[in-house]
């Protein structure tokens, strides 16, 4: 109730984005900051949405038949140096344990930055001949990674994520798994979150540290900012050479072989808040909303609340397979109207003494307005039907915003003029040339995003002029 | 294959305990030791059995209204100094992280070894008013406790668990919280993981660092050594204090909450070895075993494969509710059971060319070796059963053996002799005083385990004679 009283607007996104990102994560009770420096705490509400983008995405690994395990969250930092640009890649970054147990410690332990040392530590243990491959496992884990600027859920110190990680015969399996991952990901953003992303490979100074390459899934938030909401990778052959991992073939010969990592985290939560959220708040897609409904009773007197009671108890059996939460607390409808808006929850069920006379509920939905009669004894199947309308609602809306951000560029100074100017993607030829990229990122802010794997045909770069460049995506990014 | 080819007996635990355990969690392909002194790899096997148990612990959680929420790895150190009996008991284990992101950090962070401080940092924050009370939650969560000695499950540097942190107006709130708690834990034990356990209190000596008291579930393994499986705590108010957090009551006078914790983790897996397995291997509890039954069929010529074949999918379809695995590799009938033994799978199933003939399938309980025949037509209700069955017997056989390693003496020497001869659980009346108890740890290695909740009476102290002594268990602990 006291939580209620306090509720205030949000201060607009038109006016600060940052701001609205912050107060919005606040009084949508998802996270708060913690007393130790980039580290959020979960609060339940957020922890639920999590917990929900988990087991989603648990059930879509298990069915492709990965396992899951789980590795030290400790790593000796001379399996970071193993791999020359995997050092240099992450040792920036990670914090170091020097002490443990009342003593200094001989040898230097990093809190995980991504595990695929440790885990490559234990393939060479288990890997031996072709018949122990592939081997495909995912772990879901805490990963720290120090970090200068952060905010919550999209880069802070501590966040939790899974990784997958597994090693193959040959590179052609170990490929297959890499899309197979990314194709995954790609149906859980769109079918599970409501999310229109772009899919491709990244460029050459983009890619994952020690990858030989790196695809991705990248989602314009309405800031016409990029967020890369997951990645897959084929590793570098060089992690198999520096850890002794190889393998007999069939023919009795030693092979090397080719290992994978795909992963994705609690930064999906926040490409939720900035692709779908608005000035009220949150808009949650249904699959992954604590509550996918509050019914909220509208009532003057003590006789028809207590109608009204009776009333909703038959239609909470009514919508019994999904998430529900009546709120019966003193506040006005008024404000819980907006408390709820406020958290997203993608319908309102409104229950007053008309609808009890003639026997329906109102629907109200979240993310558009859209007002709907429906009768109790057409609830179950209307209310699912409801959902799944507004899951479309909500994936198609950020389709077009994504599809009318998108700007064609030919060069150097039309694609400042977009960035500056309408801000979104910046769709142009490039030829991925690292010091070009550099320059770029240096005078505009804007990185490479992917070579989207539906653009096949090629052109010259709108920087260099190079011919034969590919269609690459820019835009500034979280 | 390759696995099942190089899988030899274990060495029998009369002869090496260690040794067995050891080999168990390999051999069962639970575990695998680390590079990493005392953290252990949880391979796809053992983290099922985790994720089973987590699953069933989650939803008594959840039933119980407790939400999870999720708290920051890394505390500050002087967070641990705030409340004096606490950083005494948690100074020496724990990990520290002085450098990150390329520099030494200006205050030290430990990675928790359990995260009171950190949540009540927060607890300060949210809770002002009466209204705000209770606040229950709970997280799943890696730990680090830096141990001198470790053993897989039982004792490792990093372990998972999950903390229970409730705040409560007043005292008697908060003692029904740490009751209902260790209740929840024993009914889980008991139906679960099938583990007959003595709750009670702990003596001063062995509570909680910063605790008010300390209950406990406290379980005999099979070699005579008691195993804690999970703690409630009501904590000091000292906690209360020293972070600041109190709350305005009804009145509007200003009040100190009380708080609780309660944890139980990995070490459930440890045991489920200890206190169920065999010279054979893993004895699984159906409710967290990976597989509830391996079909292995039975045949000599390529026609019977082809009936049996027919014949096991019928059977799939009758079992689909259950966690079944088919067998059909090369290995001889012989060595899969063998194989399934060793990691536990509570049921066998046999299909061969009589169980095809006669319409029925041959059952094969893994704790006992009981034998029965059952018709396909039946199977569904028969394996539910089954199932049933065989949790009453690992139960019933862990109660039996708990009871008849429960030894009652007088004196000193008694103590002593039974302690040496028979080993197990040692209940006598003892003062509590925290200088005896140290006198006869360092003597004997024993230590207090509780004073159990179901015994009343009180008795002459069997070590300074002191009247009015409370009935306490004693023995050996992992």
């Amino acid at each position: 109730m006291i939580e209620t009283k306090k509720l205030n607007k949000l201060t607009p996104r038109s006016i600060d984005q940052a701001k609205w990102y912050q107060e919005l994560v606040q009084k949508a009770e998802l996270a708060d900051y913690s007393p130790v420096s980039g580290c959020i705490v979960f609060r339940p509400y957020g922890y639920r949405v999590w917990e929900l983008i988990q087991q989603q995405m648990d059930k879509l690994i298990k069915e492709a038949g990965v396992e899951n395990a789980y590795f030290p969250l400790l790593i000796p930092y001379s399996f970071l140096e193993k791999e020359a640009s995997h050092v240099e890649g992450f040792a920036p970054e990670v914090a170091i344990v020097t002490h443990a147990g009342g003593k200094k410690l001989e040898q230097k332990l990093v809190i995980r930055p991504t595990s695929e040392t440790i885990v490559y530590s234990m393939f060479a243990k288990w890997i031996h001949s072709y018949r122990d491959l592939p081997l495909r496992l995912n772990q879901w884990a805490n990963i720290v990674r120090w970090e200068k600027r952060t905010i919550p859920f999209l880069r802070t110190t501590e966040f939790l994520w899974q990784e997958g990680h597994t090693i193959h015969a040959t590179k052609a399996d170990a490929e297959k798994e890499v899309y197979r991952a990314l194709e995954m990901y790609k149906s859980f953003m769109n079918k599970i979150l409501n999310l229109y992303v772009i899919t491709g490979r990244k460029t050459e100074a983009e890619k994952f540290a020690g990858a030989e390459y790196t695809t991705t899934l990248e989602a314009l938030m309405k800031d016409g900012k990029a967020l890369q909401c997951g990645t897959s990778h084929l590793l570098s052959q060089s992690f198999a050479r520096s850890f002794g991992i190889s393998f007999v073939d069939e023919n009795n010969v030693e092979q090397l072989p080719w290992m994978t990592s795909w992963g994705s985290s609690t930064r999906m939560i926040g490409a939720i808040i900035l692709a779908h959220g608005d000035d009220k708040g949150l808009v949650l897609p249904p699959q992954v909303a604590p509550y996918q409904a509050v019914i909220v009773p509208i009532f003057k007197t003590e006789d028809a609340k207590n109608s009204i009671k009776a009333y909703i108890e038959k239609t909470e059996k009514q919508l019994s397979d999904f998430r529900l939460i009546v709120d019966w607390t003193d506040n006005s409808p008024g404000w819980k109207f907006s408390q709820w808006e406020m958290k997203g929850v993608p319908i309102r069920i409104e229950i007053g003494e008309n609808e009890v006379k003639d026997n329906l509920v109102t629907l109200v939905y979240r993310v558009d307005g859209t007002k709907k009669k429906v009768k109790l004894s057409e609830l179950t199947l209307e209310f699912k039907k409801a959902l799944s309308e507004i899951e479309t609602i909500i994936f198609n809306s950020h389709k077009d915003f994504t599809i009318n951000n998108t700007f064609e560029v030919n060069n150097f100074d039309e694609f400042k003029s977009k960035l500056e100017n309408h801000k979104g993607f910046i769709k142009t030829y490039f030829s991925g040339e690292i010091d070009s990229e550099q320059k770029i990122k240096a005078i505009t802010k804007a990185t490479t995003r992917c070579r989207p794997f539906d653009e096949k045909d090629l052109g010259k770069c709108f920087y260099n002029g190079e011919e034969n460049s590919e269609v690459t995506i820019f835009a500034r990014s979280y």
